[in-house]
């Protein structure tokens, strides 16, 4: 692990409970019912704790979605060609993505991040705000089929993580309030899965899910391919055929995905700089839970926005003790779930910065 | 019944459900797995078969706040004095609300109507666009208390759903595209209650709840005084003692309220005029179960916001058809729950006006 990456994990405390309570306190002198708001009023008194202090004005959002490419596609574990992660880079950059309108409507900017994506040129510049290739990836266009051995070196996976946590830096720097994150990369359901069955143990069986819309032959065919990635990397699953335990870069360089260590490195950055991060899908769950266990403060940062029909996710939220904001069938990835739950978390911050209190209403108080 | 009311009864139709599967393909055409945006879609779906015709732009929202004070409220089943109401609008004026504060940050027009409130003047203009007071209670300032007779002569509360229809109609020649509603009345979930049990019909102990924050002798009480609301005005409860049943227009009359029959008439003339109305709490969903009672076809106009606390709400939901969009354990009123829930409502036709089809962009299909 190198320095840079050691000194952020270090960096990473847990939330500041004392802001909880003096937030909560200011909440029950607004003019209502006390906790009558319920989860709204939690959510301005995590946000206040992970800052580190009581909001005064609005978090201003970014969506952060990295996108990548996925060599275990060739094991036919998508419903969809690996050309379309490409393909959908481009739509990210005309605009007519779903998360490119759900972030236009909830007021976030949106940032674009090729972490190594098939079929597109190094370098090039994606997006509404700015993409890089890491340089980490330059000469590939995928991962690894991980049915067949690893996904990427540890060093790649390092230099990843180092590239997302120097966008958090940035971002802290930009004063960004709160960092919503997303994935786009055909095969990385499986991927997410492998690394998920990996992390918590759990049985691959109980982690797959049918992705984009596999059929009954395909979840078998993405349970098989799991298994067999979790044996060639040498890995444990939670089915009782635990093999060698192993560190959470290596896990992640054996099976994860480049999209995936580039988010993980987002999640660290975040949280070192106190930075809430929102989670979409299950994808992003599954860079949570490795972030999570490179720095076990890190879930203190997160919040959930959406529960995916992904049975995986459901371990992966547990896992991470969140409970999702949104509960509405989303399974699109792309950081549309988390740009959908975003204008719930500025109205958590509204509710605190703009309500009246009793006093300064006169409203008599029950 | 009035030939207005009437008339406008008789207007009110199922939804088109034609426009619901033609906006299914228009979605099913953009750049996403089919159906991967959940209940966002069904969503879509259903306000343009509500519409009648499939969204070409945004839909403005109102919220229609309407309040008004309960006799009943002098049994002791508010933890807050009945002030409360009339102090409540002062801070609707001023903007300190928490429906005030969610209503800007949801980009929706805020409507505030005092329907009949103690301690203001009759016809004062309150909130932010216009209030009035109905010519039917201008000389009452509260409701009969529902434990001893009943709320309102049958004529008023016509004359107040009435005033709500012109209002629905007033909207719909502005062309607003949603009607959220919201309620406030010291003692309203009292009579909420009371028009639940008697119109489901189901016994007040498994409908009353603790409202803005009764405690357990409280919460007995309340219970006590539903079950003798019903039983002095002779209306029938789902406990075996039923009594005489009665015609909605009655049970509205006996034990509803001056705010709530408001409302029934807003959600009568919204579903006439074809706009799709989006329900708070438990009070506004009473008025929609009164609504559907005075016509069947109702229901196929309404979407729920949220899921209250109230044990009354889950009843009357389930009645009603509907799935709240949030469960984030809301339970102020005041339309604060569809005021959060309104992004969402505007996401959807988002996703469906805004975004690129596979053709479009060039993306592969499954």
């Amino acid at each position: 692990m190198s320095d840079f990456l050691a000194e952020t994990i270090a960096s990473i405390h847990h939330p500041n409970e004392d802001i909880a309570r003096a937030t909560g306190q200011r909440l029950d002198a607004k003019t209502k019912p006390q906790g009558s708001l319920g989860r709204l009023e939690d959510l301005a008194c995590r946000l206040a704790s992970i800052r580190g202090e009581v909001p005064t004005g609005m978090l201003e959002p970014v969506i952060v979605v990295a996108a990548g490419d996925h060599g275990v596609a060739s094991e036919g574990v998508s419903a969809y060609p690996r050309e379309v992660t490409a393909q959908m880079l481009a739509n990210f950059e005309s605009g007519g993505a779903a998360v490119c309108v759900l972030a236009r409507h909830a007021g976030a900017r949106l940032l674009v991040v090729d972490a190594g994506v098939m079929l597109l040129p190094p370098r090039t510049e994606i997006g509404h705000a700015r993409g890089f290739r890491s340089e980490a990836v330059d000469d590939l266009c995928e991962t690894g089929n991980i049915a067949t051995g690893p996904a990427m070196t540890r060093r790649t996976a390092i230099a990843l993580v180092e590239r997302g946590i120097a966008l958090a830096d940035e971002l802290a720097i930009e004063r960004v309030g709160l960092v919503a994150i997303g994935d786009m990369g055909i095969g990385n359901t499986t991927a997410a899965s492998a690394l998920s069955a990996a992390l918590l143990p759990a049985n691959p069986a109980l982690v797959c899910g049918r992705g984009t819309g596999l059929d009954d032959a395909g979840l078998e065919r993405k349970v098989n391919v799991v298994r067999r990635a979790l044996e060639v990397n040498g890995l444990r699953a939670g089915d009782g055929n635990g093999l060698v335990a192993s560190d959470p870069l290596t896990t992640l360089s054996a099976v994860g995905g480049f999209e995936i260590a580039f988010l993980v490195g987002v999640i660290l950055g975040a949280a070192a700089r106190r930075m809430p991060v929102l989670l979409d899908g299950f994808v992003t769950g599954a860079a949570a839970l490795a972030a999570s266990a490179l720095a076990p403060p890190v879930p203190g940062s997160l919040l959930a926005a959406t529960r995916s029909p992904e049975p995986g996710h459901a371990l992966v939220l547990a896992r991470l003790g969140l409970e999702p904001l949104l509960d509405l069938g989303l399974r699109l990835g792309e950081g549309s779930g988390a740009a959908l739950a975003i204008p719930l978390v500025r109205a958590a911050v509204a509710i605190l910065t703009q309500m009246a209190t009793f006093e300064d209403a006169g409203v008599s108080r029950a």
